[in-house]
């Protein structure tokens, strides 16, 4: 796509608007927010703007669109699809100085927040009131709710209790007009025109910007168990996941991580149990909480015998809350860990639960065939697993041009199985072009004339999501 | 609106493509399928269409498309706002032939189905399996899954388990064109695109038909209690329920009943418990439900102390399964217990939990201004309160001439709340005159726009949700 440089008398009216500090322009200034945690890749805007409250988004919005100029939201720069990169240059539209917890609300369990608030600050303000928000993304210590809603973000406690959709009561947008609306309101349950709030939800920027989010929140469980269980195979662990659920226990986490995920992992995780070793095949970590210790225990032995029947090894318990942590840090590391170990690429296949092992069988056997590792782990509650391609010693002309087609392969088998393309980190830039996997033309036409009710003008993220 | 006849030519092209059998014509069929529980209102469409596959209602839709005819899909006629009221005439398009349980996947928790499944037996059908589906209207012995879609459904259960669009993974819909797409994955989590289905579900028919759904399940709880707790007064009642979930406990279901709404019930309920009165002034039937019964009992406890604490009057167990029935079936009466004793209009206000009250006051205070009775009840859970204006003997003028300004003004009062028109039974006829309150001429620009992407000839439900 063109680039487009955005020139001295259209920064001169962000200076007007929003004031000399809120535009960045340097070149070091513009790097900084031309990278997320995508791959290596590096696409800096132009020039960035910060604005502060909503009316100052709105004024950014009427000047880029009074001037055709492409505008990139701009989050906590975690995301792992691209979204936030700004390849067409343009406006860098940075919403890190909107990070305001506007309101935590607990006669209504509710709390209104701007973007740019980090996952885990406001986790943490709201446990001080007894409340709990569970979405919690891996980056949860640097990603922000706007950038979770704008992906759809996931984590380890979507398998009980919803992806960040399912928290959002509440929207308020800016279109590319400079409108401001809110797309719905402030209640649990609402049939009062089209859901505007979950188009937004996961549209990536490319329809509006949300300045503010009505969030659910839910009463504080008082209790949490935790367990790591060996598994000699992969396909048995997977094959334990969805026995889980079938035989009555739905756990707050359930995560998948194949040997490497965890060897790699342990060397930069300090304080976990001195039991714990990367000889198994695999491993699921799962979490059961709730607000009664005795009935925990009772889902724990259900738990174990579901493990047990499928050849698990022994189960090692996190006992202290040191422990606990330990081995959190640990599945939150996997995705750090691959990176420091190789250039790699992620995929976020998602797909019914009990096609896990079919998924991860094919994944493999794609590998073979191919000549690539890969190193799985990934939210297998959900079905959602995440496929880390390892570069190693492939060449880099393998990387360019035979990569794609096993990449193709591995999101045709996804689809197959009835799932698809991303369950968590969004489509964004690098996904695109597999869209047509999971999408027909009369799909993705329909998808296309929403973005242009939105946006006629095309200058929202252009280039993101649509292929 | 224009009514429009559906020609002799236009009628044997669905002849034609359906067989006979599936065009029904007669007044008597066509008056039939002309009415919903909507006030007393009647619509009949020009023909009656019982298309019996996904390809038989596309090629409905194209012959309409081709002559610029109206649809109006017609599921269960259990409706509370006229979605399913042809009031333009031409075809109403009737999916209750079908209602096939297409697959029960018990491996992932996910049942198939067709649009006309009613919701009770497909409850029913995956219970066997000891498996749940937890949205439940009151009508759900009648009522279908498609209509709970179109107009996003609640129900007792959705305090606990959210409405019925927290529990659709992916939609076969059928465009107005007679294109057939799937609108997303049959996957828990999904960031991939646009979210097509959740813009279908709610959307009341006016975008597209509903042909197939694939929808979540969870485990079936093994454990319920149930208790009835009376209160002097409503608006204790109704500080009672935000109180209990910052006290730390989800129930299950929490409704509230106004005095009335018991007293013209308890007449049409066999098997109540013998101490049961009317004599309290306002009610909350509150369950919780679990998997192990001594945690139950510790969350009535704590339940049991939010109410003390909030003056209720003796706490009434339902003990056996046939008294916990009673009460249900009493409960789900109220709709018909009020119909049976006035003409009435139904209005399905929503507001943030705490709100309750105030809102009920309005209600109260513009009933003595405009000089109506209301009788009140609903899923005080959820913030969402039916308001019953009884008609009683109030003059056909007043009926007609004054009490949409009374209407007006409670949901006036609703949305200053945070709240909005409707939690669950849709907007459809009835509700469309008071858009205006909740949404301004940007929001329903958007909407409208929205509209014209699906339906650009305008014949999908037109006169339904948008002013």
């Amino acid at each position: 796509m063109r680039y487009v440089e955005v020139t001295g008398p259209i920064r001169e009216l962000f200076r007007a608007s929003l004031g000399p500090q809120a535009v960045l322009e340097t070149h070091e200034e513009c790097a900084h927010y031309g990278h997320d945690e995508t791959e290596d890749l590096k696409h800096p805007p132009s020039v960035v703007v910060r604005p502060r409250t909503t009316e100052e988004v709105a004024a950014v919005m009427r000047i880029c669109t009074a001037h055709d100029t492409p505008v990139t939201p701009i989050g906590g720069r975690t995301g792992l699809s691209g979204g936030a990169l700004s390849i067409c240059g343009g406006v860098g539209l940075a919403l890190d100085r909107m990070n305001s917890i506007v309101a935590i609300d607990d006669r209504n369990l509710q709390v209104t927040v701007q973007p740019g608030v980090i996952t885990q600050v406001l986790q943490e303000a709201v446990a001080a009131k007894g409340l709990y928000y569970p979405p919690d993304p891996s980056s949860k210590g640097s990603c922000t709710i706007g950038g979770n809603l704008a992906e759809n973000a996931g984590g380890p406690r979507a398998v009980k209790y919803g992806v960040t959709r399912d928290f959002v009561l509440n929207l308020e947008v800016v279109l590319p007009d400079g409108s401001i609306i809110w797309t719905g309101a402030n209640t649990l349950k609402n049939s009062t025109g089209y859901d505007l709030t979950r188009l937004i939800v996961g549209s990536e920027g490319t329809l509006a910007v949300i300045t503010q989010a009505v969030l659910r929140l839910v009463p504080m469980p008082k209790e949490a168990r935790l367990m790591l269980v060996p598994f000699a195979s992969a396909e048995r662990a997977c094959e334990a996941v969805s026995a889980t659920f079938r035989a009555g226990v739905t756990p707050s986490a359930m995560e998948f991580m194949e040997r490497d995920a965890i060897a790699w992992t342990m060397r930069y995780t300090d304080g976990l149990p001195s039991q714990l070793s990367a000889e198994a095949g695999a491993y699921l970590l799962i979490e059961v909480d709730g607000d009664h210790a005795d009935a925990l225990m009772r889902d724990c032995e259900t738990i174990l015998g579901v493990m047990e029947a499928h050849d698990a090894g022994e189960v090692l318990f996190a006992e202290a809350a040191a422990e606990k942590d330990a081995l959190w840090r640990m599945r939150r590391s996997v995705p750090v860990s691959v990176k420091a170990h190789s250039v790699y690429k992620e995929e976020d296949t998602v797909v019914p639960r009990f096609e896990l092992p079919r998924l991860l069988a094919g994944v493999k056997a794609i590998g073979e065939q191919y000549g690539f590792q890969s190193v799985c782990y990934g939210h297998a509650g959900d079905g959602n697993l995440h496929v880390n391609i390892v570069k190693g010693d492939l060449s880099d002309a393998f990387w360019e041009n035979e990569l794609p087609k096993a990449i193709r392969e591995i999101f045709q088998l996804t689809v197959s199985l009835g799932g698809t393309l991303s369950g968590e980190h969004g489509i964004g830039l690098v996904q695109r072009p597999y869209m047509d996997i999971a999408f027909n033309e009369t799909q993705l036409a329909l998808m296309r004339s929403i973005k242009n009710v939105f946006d006629p003008k095309g200058i929202m993220n252009p280039g993101k999501l649509l292929p």
